[in-house]
């Protein structure tokens, strides 16, 4: 048990915002972190209006990133933020990300990372010199269930694995919302603030995270087809791809964020050698294994023999079996372990690998790759691109 | 929105507690509630542990909850706890909730309220005279789509309700686990700590509750077998009733802790003359709508056609359509209408109906009743019991 | 395998009936039963206009059942009908089978088997003295994974049974559908055709017979309460029941048609000391186990781990695993055991139980004695009523 | 009402068979056809020992099916069978059909109908000179609510249609059971029983004939990836493919018999701008409507409400709703109509488009299009293969 809260400063989340509340609820959850300073909304009006709602102290909410690492620095070390979480558009995560870890704070940051690639390798290298702890929010990963197949693929149980399916269905963009004042769909449908890929960075990037970091193993080779179904609409809204993996399995990966009626439909089905897997994010409680000679068995969060499988699935579990479990249980177990790693920095521990478990610029990297490769491929005639390094 | 946090105090949720800890997760997720004192354990020793892996200040992590009472009283108005969490075994609910309330604080308490009747009448004269705001967590009516049910039923889209069918199977105590040293059963299998009731008690007033939230009505007869399956077991741990409700509606109650396999699986059907419903706890996100000539509806938390029918359900609701909610959100939104009511009791306003949508004193009472009036029906020879008064 | 298929006779099944034509299907569909005579409509033109949809001589197709009983006994051995189809309305089933039977035909008739117990003892005498083959369609018994689920609780593998709850809602009858000409209703309704059950006997008895089918179970003890919903209505359209199983097993039976929205949702839970199952009608292939410290498994009828548990699913499947059989496949499962038992019969050697595994006189005078005994129970004050032998 | 039986031979469907047997219950099941010759198996023996299973007179059980043509022709025509099944190998498809054609029989299939293009466009022309009826056996398209889903779509109830996603999981093949004396898996893994797909000619063409029967659009181009995962295997076990439809609209089609697990989960998205459907092979009363605005709707079989969209799925339709009906219904009902469309051909008459509504030769030639177009892309670098005419 640590024997603080840890301090916590957000950039982003201001009013209408959905992302940021979910960063702090989930920050809250356990109790252990404390939100104490924040620059909201690139209106510094709207920036004070959140911190008057989230009860702040008024000298810790800030006009802009900028003055508050430069007000925080100025506080005794220990008032000043242990870290910051990054919610803003994705075209701000990079400089954000970059100012606070020179300036010596952790980071949490929502994905995806940075604009492209040169930014998440800048980044990387900018972790790698500041030795600051760097967490990414692919939530998705931080689900129990999705822990005890990553485990139970590991351990071998699944035998090699062959074919991997990643889908992640939505349908609140199948009309042109974005023209209607909804600022989701704004920023999401702008190059300018989202980068080349619109569903495939917004979603297709939770896919890729997903697939990788059950499997173990990396994407290699990408055959994509990017769409616009919307009209007007300048980024991809669905995305289509036959992928190849390490040690020879493939799979397809889709998204869709005009699949009319689908809400938050992610799902993976994992077939080895032995066994299978299944898992989808509407019903996260559940794990499905299926084999070749016995019946299909229904895993479920909470019970005695996930753990005994998956200590990382027990540990990210807060109630029994049967209360479920959901979204921002597992947005509150990426902080869980973020925060202890940070913990266990500033202690100079190291921290078990069970702590360790968060995705992190290497995660971040990896999507900006991804999303590069996609846009390439969809550009090609040719069918196969290589995944770019 | 308010000026300030609502300051929390707790009694129970020692180490190892279940429950209390989840109190609070829920007191925590929407960051207007803050726990800054407790008696957490019987044990002076375990409840100063408890403080300490709570960051609480020393000095307000109490011996017991007559100390907490005394001292709290001492500190300045503005300091001290507004209302206390009362999260120990059954038998002591009623002490501590008398004394806290005599004391002028609102009172959070678990349920069943009391051990008896007469406690639970005794208990709602003191709310009554003392103008206190108290809570009782039947968390289950915190979840949205039972609060849509309910706006559903209220609005006469399902016709005359004719037959209700309510159940709750868990299967945990199947074997004698109360002998193993499991705290969780073993004052809940114990007539001292639990009361008369055991699965009735623990599980079957929370179907009683739902049924009676969800429909409107009351039940007025009950048809009551009570089993103790579990050789050894001095209480009741499966429960089947046929329930006369107001109105004209039948229908059947069941709880179950033998239910091998079952984990928390709380559900209810209700037939109107139109339409029906049925909800699954294990599946909170999801109501299914029945109808006489069309085909069966799937109304998903989140969505503005949920809104539409029930504003309870929106204002529960925290993430978007397929980002799922669950059980510790259900109980957030409990203790989000209790604080929202206690604050405009301090503010001297009147609560608006949607904050006052929260299990009371009231509903406790009805447990009590529903207790005893099922314990006289299994010992009866005649099939009808009336609901005890 | 036989020398030559058997023939078939069919006393109702008009036009517009439901279930004869189910008969029918499901006793040509494995080949081995050929339709060669009827009686079909108690109006003798109808009958005949059935005879020429069926493509039969109109030699055989007759006035009505008396005719059928003289002239196919006077027609050569090897012309004559093996057995007869029962499928009129429920007041008629006695008379003819007992004719039949007594003229030397075996007879597979409908449920309920007769209008009451007095007529179910006199038929069982007649089926004991004339060593007739007699085959009542309890046809839910002929589905594979019910089989499996029979067989794996015979093995023991569940521990002794405490629990079963059998539940079958319909919602077809929740508006006064045999006022607006509904033949299916009309009968089902009227006393005089239906006998003294109306929801109780149409669909109460199916949840009888298969909970005592799969369970090995008898119900030893009732507590009944009967509804009319719909004004107007003489027969019971809702039943409730708590009963008691021999060796001390308890539960619930309902059954509902006026559960609007519910198309023919006949569903088991039996939960033993060990494990429990779980099955439903509407998704018939599928049998659901659960046990005490592991998890659920989806056992699917067709799959060799089906089979060697149960041989007695492998024989009663057609397709393999994922090809999905149903309804009409369940009903010709009965067939076949029936006509094989026939075959038997004729060719004088024993039949393996595999084969005589199908509903018969004796299931059907518990179907009457359950009957009586709710209707017994329904208007007692007293809590139990003894199971009527 | 047809004046007679229709009189159906055999070719194939020999002693171990599968789909056979299916063909010959399927054909029985609504009376209207009657199995009266065979050539079941390419040794005689087995042949003549299916015959006497089947209870067929002697005479009319053949050593090879060229016998048949011959002595079938040399009957009586109203002792001449009407049509022949043909349900061996797929190499046999060919020969079979065309002779059979040529002397004057009408013919029902199984898929896929040649082993080639070149074959199958001679066929089609055959056909057309011979003005017989030809019926292929894709059997998947004969479900009601799949039907429904097809008469949706026409109506423009989606609106236009955007994405399709349709995917065949199989288990079986997961392992070389070819190797083990499997009779199912032996021929279906050899190029010269087969052809030159494995898992694409066995049930890739399923997936591609459901989705253009469903969607009325056609594929355009394809961009494939073939994979032979189980060591020794010469035709693939595993198909991922994106596609371009007609009108714009894409998709993935994968296919696959390593999926470990998986039976037989043929299904199918379609996403319109409105609307969009969902449906599942295993589940297959069941259709799952979603819109942009309102609740996921679930269509059950056998309503009214389905017929009314549909009258082909209320023709397809034998037993109320909740009576489910599946696989081998399915079967029955492309039989039916093909039957019936024989019959109007004998009559002279034409028939309605419900009653031709079942897969004929074009669709037959579609499918072996897309296997030769599927095996060129996944043969070449391009990313897009046309679709070979």
């Amino acid at each position: 048990m640590a024997k603080r809260k840890l301090r916590m400063g957000m950039v982003g989340g201001g009013p209408g915002a959905f992302i940021g509340e979910v960063h702090r609820k989930a920050a809250r959850m356990d109790g252990s972190i404390e939100l104490v300073a924040g620059a909201f909304d690139i209106d510094p009006k709207k920036s004070k209006q959140m911190g008057r709602e989230l009860y702040l102290d008024s000298t810790r909410v800030y006009n802009n990133y900028n003055e508050m690492i430069e007000k925080e620095l100025a506080l005794p070390e220990d008032e000043r933020i242990d870290f910051v979480s990054i919610t803003t558009p994705n075209n701000w995560h990079f400089p954000i990300a970059r100012d606070f870890l020179k300036a010596g704070f952790h980071v949490m940051c929502e994905k995806p990372m940075t604009l492209n690639v040169k930014e998440a390798k800048e980044l990387r290298e900018i972790v790698r010199k500041t030795r600051k702890v760097f967490g990414l929010m692919h939530n998705y990963t931080g689900y129990p269930m999705v822990k005890c197949a990553r485990d139970m693929i590991k351990s071998g149980e699944l035998g090699k694995i062959r074919k991997i399916v990643v889908e992640y269905p939505q349908g609140w963009l199948a009309t042109p919302v974005e023209k209607t004042g909804n600022q989701q769909a704004g920023w999401r449908t702008d190059p300018k603030q989202s980068g080349g890929g619109g569903c495939l960075g917004d979603i297709g990037t939770h896919a890729e995270n997903l697939a990788e970091y059950i499997t173990g193993l990396k994407i290699t080779d990408v055959c994509a087809e990017l769409t616009s179904f919307v009209k007007g609409r300048k980024l991809d809204d669905d995305v289509n791809c036959i992928v190849k993996f390490s040690k020879g399995a493939k799979g397809l990966l889709h998204a869709s964020q005009i699949s009319v009626g689908q809400e938050n439909s992610l799902g993976i089905w994992v077939y080895g050698e032995e066994k299978a897997i299944e898992w989808h994010q509407e019903d996260p409680n559940t794990l499905i294994v299926k084999s070749l000679n016995g019946p299909e068995q229904v895993w479920r969060r909470g019970n005695d023999y996930v753990g005994k499988t998956s200590p990382a699935a027990a540990r990210a579990t807060r109630v029994p079996a049967g209360h479920p479990e959901a979204f921002i249980e597992a947005f509150a177990n990426v902080y869980c372990n973020f925060a202890q790693t940070v913990l266990a920095r500033i202690e100079r521990k190291k921290a078990d690998p069970l702590i360790t478990d968060f995705p992190n610029v290497t995660d971040g990297l990896r999507g900006m790759q991804f999303i590069e490769t996609v846009l390439a491929s969809a550009k090609s005639a040719q069918k196969w691109t290589k995944f770019k390094k």
